[in-house]
């Protein structure tokens, strides 16, 4: 039954994430945050593709962009989000929402509208690359789950959440409205951002368990004084302190199996080159799949960092985000296994190492991730990839799923 | 004789230094960098202050601003910078500029113009805040030793030196201008910036030595990765080697006598939660008295930076600056010392571990550095403070001097 349905074209999906990730707030490199003209400029080209491929589009109230096929009844959602880190590749995100896109404007093209509503959504704020505390902004209001609280969290410009929705165009105050209750399941495709598949040969990862998550901000406070006069014995740095932190991290995530420690968010201040540093920030991310390990693990790192208080160091810590283990949906997962086998396509189990949309909609309706390869396991950096020939096994598969789900049942 | 000197108002010159400090371009708190509007600002400010001492001012090509008194001959120059550090004090600099201007105004005031002429100079750029590889950009103007090629180095806005002091009005190609060949001595007040005069309860240092200085930029590279994704063990974190590198630099200083070794700028790139860090570039500051120990004490640093790459990393360095020690005069400071005896005023002879414009002077004119006791000895923070007598007792000691030389002798 899957192979009567036409042969999505990888290519263009590629050339459209290419031609997405030209739009950047860095000259140099992408960085698309949220709530930026740039989001604003790649909301509307996803726009006109959605509209393209025969969907009704429309902004949710927390600037989800949202493309829907079919009449009334419990919908199945599909998509991923649109917002970068600073310094991305191509693919981390937008490559789920095209190959949605890609799937859904074969399946309208070839069997016209679906019996049971899908929509297709390109959502804000995964990354938490503007706001950190606010990681999962797009889907956690699309499911209920935006803590008013945190419109008043800051980029490092100093605007608060409320105030780049409000710039965007966007009330705060709307945000539940966001909110919805008429999911009856919810896709994502989304590259690996690992070596597995690629080193194991195979062509599709079908995702059992998302990771667990924590971000701690650690912050250590010294005394700033002048490089020159002050005696080496006589130095309260906030650097050495915050340095020998940075190096008990490796060793505390290898206690835990598939865990992780990482101090990617690491600011020096005052930052002159002749002042002995006065404070660091840092904010320390922290994942295991198991529930247990990943509250130890967050314990220990804050133990680690309250250690430096014997040392004179004033330090402070907060956690920023945290994130349970996430385990998918067993049926969808089988029937994404079942349709990559009558396409031919390879697939394994996996464990996701990287938070997704998904694990937040595990949580309220039947959810399932599907891994595409990419190249060296490479993510949030420049050299990321993912072959045509891949993003569109991911699109098909996805494609089988949901024709049989919302074209051929109800 | 000295006795005959009128008592100069120290609350007045710590009035000033109050008033000046009140223009930063931060908002929360002082950083005057160079070629801004803002030192623009505290420099027409001082001009004010100067003409109320009658001093005839004028603007050298690299915006030093002068003040001079009496006529013709060789120019006994005093003065200190005007720009500071990010998140500086309100005395470093600018303290040594209106000590000058008290004595002078003190010296005029009651004795008329000297015989032989003086100046005081606020000069530009000695702190490298704006542009590291540019630190003492005014005194090395004044002294022909200002590097063309340092035109083209840029601040973190990328913009040149040149297109900054373009910026201000000063025009690049008349640097040359700036050099003065009619110099006979110079002097220097400062904040020690250091506890030793406060801890001895001594009144004035009178600076024998200034600790020779280098600084060297250290850029290690690894690979950019996602943080959840990357097993432990298949990471290159830049942020792992740069922090090994960090802790070692306290040990490799402690092996020579007064030498200091600091990573005061230290970044990380790209600098999101979830990124393993695939870049960070360091300014290491380090400084020794001895000439040799200097030397030996950068090589072993570079020898450190580099021995990361046996652990797969990639690693530049570059020596951005380096300053021999300077020894002052020692007949100047025989003569401080003397006016000090004469005034009751307590002093010692000492090492500077600050890089000073004096030290650039020294090395083509007989120059003295005076240092008055700052509270905890601490510097370049907002905490930094001077008490109103021991600015007071700096301004008294060297119009003392100022008389024997300029109103006295000739």
């Amino acid at each position: 039954m899957c192979k009567s349905i036409p042969t999505v074209d990888g290519a263009e999906i590629q050339r459209r994430l290419h031609e997405l990730a030209q739009i950047s707030v860095l000259p140099d490199r992408l960085w698309r945050p949220s709530y930026t003209p740039q989001e604003g400029q790649a909301r509307r080209l996803l726009t006109s593709w959605f509209a393209q491929a025969g969907l009704s589009t429309r902004l949710d109230a927390a600037g989800n962009l949202l493309g829907r096929a079919g009449g009334a009844g419990q919908v199945t959602l599909i998509g991923s989000h649109m917002d970068t880190v600073k310094g991305a590749g191509a693919y981390d995100g937008t490559a789920g929402v095209l190959c949605g896109l890609a799937a859904l404007q074969t399946l309208l093209a070839h069997f016209g509208p679906p019996r049971a509503p899908v929509e297709l959504v390109a959502m804000v704020e995964e990354e938490g690359s503007r706001f950190p505390d606010a990681s999962f902004w797009g889907s956690r209001s699309i499911l209920g789950q935006a803590d008013p609280a945190l419109l008043s969290c800051r980029d490092e410009a100093e605007v608060t959440l409320a105030q780049a929705m409000a710039d965007a165009g966007f009330d705060p105050a709307r945000l539940p409205d966001a909110r919805r209750t008429d999911l009856a399941r919810y896709f994502e495709v989304h590259i690996e951002q690992g070596p597995v598949l690629e080193h194991r040969g195979i062509q599709l990862g079908v995702v059992d368990t998302i990771t667990g998550l924590g971000t701690l901000a650690v912050e250590i406070t010294g005394r700033a004084n002048h490089a020159g006069t002050t005696p080496m014995d006589l130095r309260l740095d906030a650097l050495q302190g915050a340095a020998g932190l940075v190096l008990r991290l490796p060793g505390l995530a290898r206690r835990f199996q598939n865990a992780t420690a990482t101090a990617g968010s690491f600011q020096v201040f005052p930052g002159s080159a002749n002042v002995i540093p006065g404070r660091v920030s840092i904010l320390v991310d922290y994942r295991a799949p198991d529930p247990d390990d990943l509250a130890r693990l967050g314990r220990e790192i804050d133990q680690a960092a309250h250690s430096l208080e014997a040392e004179g160091y004033g330090v402070t810590t907060q956690l920023r985000m945290s994130l349970p283990p996430a385990r998918l949906d067993r049926g969808l997962g089988a029937l994404l296994e079942q349709c990559a086998d009558e396409l031919s396509c390879s697939s394994m189990h996996m464990i996701s190492g990287a938070g997704h949309d998904c694990q937040l909609f595990a949580g309220q309706v039947p959810s399932a991730l599907l891994f595409l390869p990419c190249r060296d396991g490479r993510s949030h950096c420049p050299e990321e990839y993912a072959a045509p020939e891949d993003l569109a096994r991911g699109a098909q598969v996805l494609a089988a799923a949901l024709y049989r789900l919302a074209w051929q049942e109800t």
